[in-house]
Formats: C-alpha cells, structure tokens, sequence
C-alpha cells in the first residue's frame, strides 16, 4: 500500500477473477485477470486481507494511464465471499 | 463479421469508453478502449451498425484466449443512445 501526496491510501492488488456467464443462451465459464485499484478506507481494507482471499468486487475500468491500454479495476465495493 | 463452422454469427469490434464515475467520493472521467464480441443475432445487429455510433453495452469480461493476458467483453446486451 501506498500514499498519496494528500495522504489517501492507494492499494494496488491483481485480482484472478472465474465465473460462470451466460452468452448466446449457452452458459460458459469464464475466467480472466486484472489489474485493480482501491483507494482510501477501501485500500486500507485490502492491505489488511490475506493474499488469495476470495472477494466479490464491483467498480469500474479505466486505463492504467494515459497512454496506456492496460485496464484497472477501480473498486468500489468488495465483500467477502 | 464471421461465421462459426456451427453457422453462429460472430462479430469482433472495438469499443471507446467514455463516462463518468465516482470514485472515493470524487467524480471522475473515465475513458478506456476494449474488444468486444458479440455472437448470434447481437453480432447481426453490430454488423449492421455505422462505425462510430454511440451504444451502451452490457456483458462479461474474458481472456482472449487460454494463453492471453487481454481481455474481451463479450456482449449480452446492446442499446444505441
């Protein structure tokens, strides 16, 4: 975990993400990893959690930066599964 | 667009996300490039649009492929705005 210069945490973490998913009227499973972000009472959550933990998050993407096409999750919510 | 040797429609395309989301409390803009795929008849409704044309998208996220770090969305649900 770091800070920011105004002090707000910022977590940084991979998540390893599996699901089943319906597409075409066929269900499949799914799985992919990403790259996530949680910032302020959410990153001091996730520093506190145990490597390999399973969690149901929601949030949104966004480029990694600028010039980039990576894509991070930026979390808003996490709970425990 | 493709076809499946099964005879499914497949369509592949890119999407250029914009919006707004809160994040931490504070409002931000957000932009990000993502594949997308759509099968059956969504991709004969993709293969019939105007490059360009603005949509909202819903679906799941995937690996490419086994072997692939990159992600696609592969889309349940298509509406212009």
């Amino acid at each position: 975990m770091r800070y920011t210069p105004a002090g707000v945490a910022v977590a940084e973490f991979k998540i390893d993400h599996a699901s089943r998913q319906i597409e075409a009227g066929q269900e499949r499973q799914v799985g992919c990893e990403l790259s996530a972000v949680a910032l302020a009472q959410l990153a001091e959550r996730v520093g506190g959690m145990v490597p390999g933990i399973r969690v149901r998050l929601t949030g949104f993407l966004a480029r990694k930066s600028r010039m980039s096409l990576q894509l991070v999750l930026h979390v808003n919510n996490l709970e425990p599964i």
